[in-house]
């Protein structure tokens, strides 16, 4: 005998772009946006009947009209936006998480008035994921493929040792990483006035960026920890926050063979490895906040 | 103030190749091994002593240490002979997890006794998580990058339809996903044997290519949810399975402006689209079992 | 002054599946088309005038059109069909080159009479580029993502060494390449028979397959060098094939710290690295024939 | 019979990080090296007779061991100085083609006068290709994956329509693409002085972007052709270039069906799709000058 478990459904990756034309300067926000929907759908399972499927096809047109009746303020608040919507509107459905990811354009310096010409920054994706059950929300927001490195500053030792360990200890080296990090925004009751999105972004990225360089580090896990503090440290608007670092491991390249001293003040030369790769993840809370944020960010494997 | 959370470390993607020779017959084993250590931890973040710290390049001389003294009869008991050692090994480890893709290879066909030559299939990717807290056993087996197809018996209609719905109804599509499915084993006790991890395997591939084929389709929920009941129904040794199933869209391609109809016996022509696509996820249970894998399989927006 | 070189344009990476009903059973043919077309085309690079383009989008149609028109017997006769279509369609148009990807499916047993379920193969994806300029026809087969390895029989000695090598010899080590190859067919006049495309396919694989597995190596170049000229020796149908053969590095482990001996008959444990990677490629031509096969396959780096 | 027609080997894909510290300011240049040489290597092809083969792994070490000796100052000159070696170096070898993508860093704010944190941009990555062949030099640089969009100033009509066109006209339309470029410098003599490469790219990536912004289009081969024109038009340098530019089309989403009208001043949403895409792909030239850059710049069906 089985069973029906968690479940969930909706259309992934739809792709929009919003243009607003403000005279001859135009704005434009560029998503991707994925619904996924639960609720009474045991039957759809069992039987194959469709009656409390609202099909995929039609959470993607929803996506398409809402950026034209709504307009896309934010990530955030466009998912709040869509979930509100599928819950409120669906009698079967009861449940609604929005995924969505941003790119960012900058805008090409031009002579004259016209304002309309872009390229992408590709720098970081930022990301958001809005959940709402009927009463109570869950907003997410974050960033991803974002590569930092200190070319100093970065120890390595006194660590265990056992029957397997070859690694010498260093005194400097360097720290790279590629940032995962989704952080839970306080807000959850729309009785209260929501944060402003993008500033917090904006803030909340700044604060991981100062805190990976400022911080002299004796392990990847001690700047994890400052750069998820200092998050949470900031103000009281973000209670928790999950940070996957991979360690994009550059090692001294051994130059004794050809007669060469490497890493000498005029300069040291690195191999970038691709695989295997450290990885160190961590959720950092408010004291005596619950933790919300799934575990695993990434499904590398 | 802030608190640390959950947290876990190792190395990721170790990749490990193992030969062995039986005369001129050679066996290969093609892994990539990720280990994630948890435990008495918070040190290392706080101050950065990495004295609790076994470096993360020790586990992977582990791995392949292991590979040599043990050799891999399967990914599964690897995975549990590198948990085990680092959890009894460690005082500071109390649990670790250990994630595996294998990859297949089959044998090239040549003349003479010599079998040494191998072509790899791709087909699929293998998979195998292992989790040990000191006491019980979690093994999770599964597959991903399996894509199947029924170009018929596939129907979907009678769905719930609202201001934004606009897809046609149809008793005749194409129903083409990519299975990425996890699945549990009953076995958590080191004390009972452990179940013949390939041969379950294979068993298990097998109930849901045969379950996906054979079943006439009205939604591909209802198709998920019997390639799960196939599983879990054909014996004791799986209690729970998670299936994420994007539906790779096959859009039937409007010929009439060219005076052509399209779909008729002698031929139908499709457009195999990438994005957006319709993702149905869920979990199928042997009645009675505890839900333990978690929901998102991949970190797909 | 500026002048306008080589142009071509069209649409790319058209995705077709063609489903065929023979009663119960059905056939497929999955295809990745990419359309580019040369001709008189100055005017709109210069003016932007398009009056001798055809759009883009309908070369699309023209693919789809074509595939429930004509059907596809095979890759290399349908992109025949198509070349043809546009040169002689469009009098701007002297040159076309269409390039197909080919994708695999195998049927999955199911008992009764319906043959109607698959499951995608992915070994290896088959090409195909036919380019016709309104006389003569060249037509290129191909395959790619094929991961062959051979688990001893290849040895490396005997190289130059320099100041910067330190490389030591082997006598036994592990030969593994992804397979990139591009084969012409002699054929190129519509007046004589056209060679059984797929038939061709499966031969000239199986021959870069023995060869692959039969050759006693001293260099992946012997290698390369060795199944080329099993293709061409095979029969008068193919005059040259480029082979692009990465040297996929597997890694003998050092495991003596740990007091292991790597490579003893009971096992030998390998690390697969990901980059840097040798990189070999030649062309191999039956002699007295003019090379025509562009040298670089792929845009790896 | 068989003969060998061109070859080339080396290693590709070195990835290499030069740090030079100026006192607490830090430099760093990133780099992927890819080298391929040709000369008398028939025998290793023949018969696997290594004599003329320096290995591969030595020339992954000359590329380290050169990043100390001689710095990089730019992915050119640094090209130009491994070309010259091996060509210079190996009797056997008479050609060296040294290929390089470059990723560029920029400086994290910090306070106080250290200045050794970096995030890397990901906006495009800047390529170079080097060939020597004992006598004559060919530079070529470029950049790929840089993504421009205009969100007006774009038309399409006055196209040929045959039976397979349906695409209606448009007078107001999204224009984006992914630059992918290469252009070639006119210097070939090391006699003559060599250009300030990195002012150079700087100055060619500004005209792209420029005329690409900059260009009423009513088709993009009309715009890159303005782009390449710009670039020969700027100044002597560079003679030759070459433009892939894939039409990333982005479709006014069809509203109607929900009672919205889409793009009116407010704004408008637009699909961005991914495949199928157009592709247009040309060469200008400096009048007069000899086309040398391949036409096919990637590998993309």
């Amino acid at each position: 005998m089985t069973v029906l478990g968690q479940n969930q459904y909706g259309k992934s990756e739809v792709r929009v772009l919003k243009v607003t034309r403000d005279g001859a300067t135009h704005h434009v926000k560029d998503l991707n946006v994925s619904v996924a929907l639960s609720g009474d759908m045991d039957e759809v399972h069992l039987s194959g009947s469709n009656a409390h499927v609202l099909p995929t096809d039609t959470t993607k047109n929803t996506v398409f009209a809402f950026a034209k009746e709504h307009g896309i303020a934010s990530a955030e608040s466009f998912g709040i936006l869509l979930a509100r919507h599928f819950v409120t509107g669906q009698e079967a459905v009861t449940s609604a998480r929005i995924r969505i990811e941003e790119y960012a354009w900058q805008r090409i310096d031009t002579p004259g008035e016209d304002r309309h010409s872009f390229a992408r920054e590709n720098q970081e994706t930022r990301t958001a994921q809005v959940t709402f059950d009927g009463s109570g929300w869950s907003v997410l927001s974050g960033l991803k493929d974002l590569v930092l490195m200190n070319t100093t500053d970065s120890e390595f030792h006194g660590y265990v040792k056992d029957r397997y360990t070859t690694l010498p200890e260093t005194r400097d080296r360097i720290l790279a990483t590629e940032v995962n990090a989704r952080w839970r925004h306080a807000w959850c009751d729309e009785a209260e006035p929501a944060p402003d999105w993008d500033d917090s972004y904006r803030r909340t990225r700044a604060h991981l960026l100062a805190a990976f360089a400022g911080t002299y580090s004796f392990s990847l896990q001690q700047t994890l920890y400052a750069m998820g503090a200092a998050v949470i440290d900031s103000g009281p608007g973000i209670d928790e926050i999950r940070l996957s670092l991979p360690n994009k491991h550059h090692f001294l390249v051994d130059l004794d063979p050809f007669g060469l001293k490497n890493d000498t003040p005029d300069g040291a030369v690195y191999f970038a490895a691709d695989r295997p790769y450290g990885l160190i993840e961590a959720t950092v809370l408010r004291d005596g906040a619950e933790p919300a944020i799934p575990v695993d960010l990434t499904n590398l494997p």
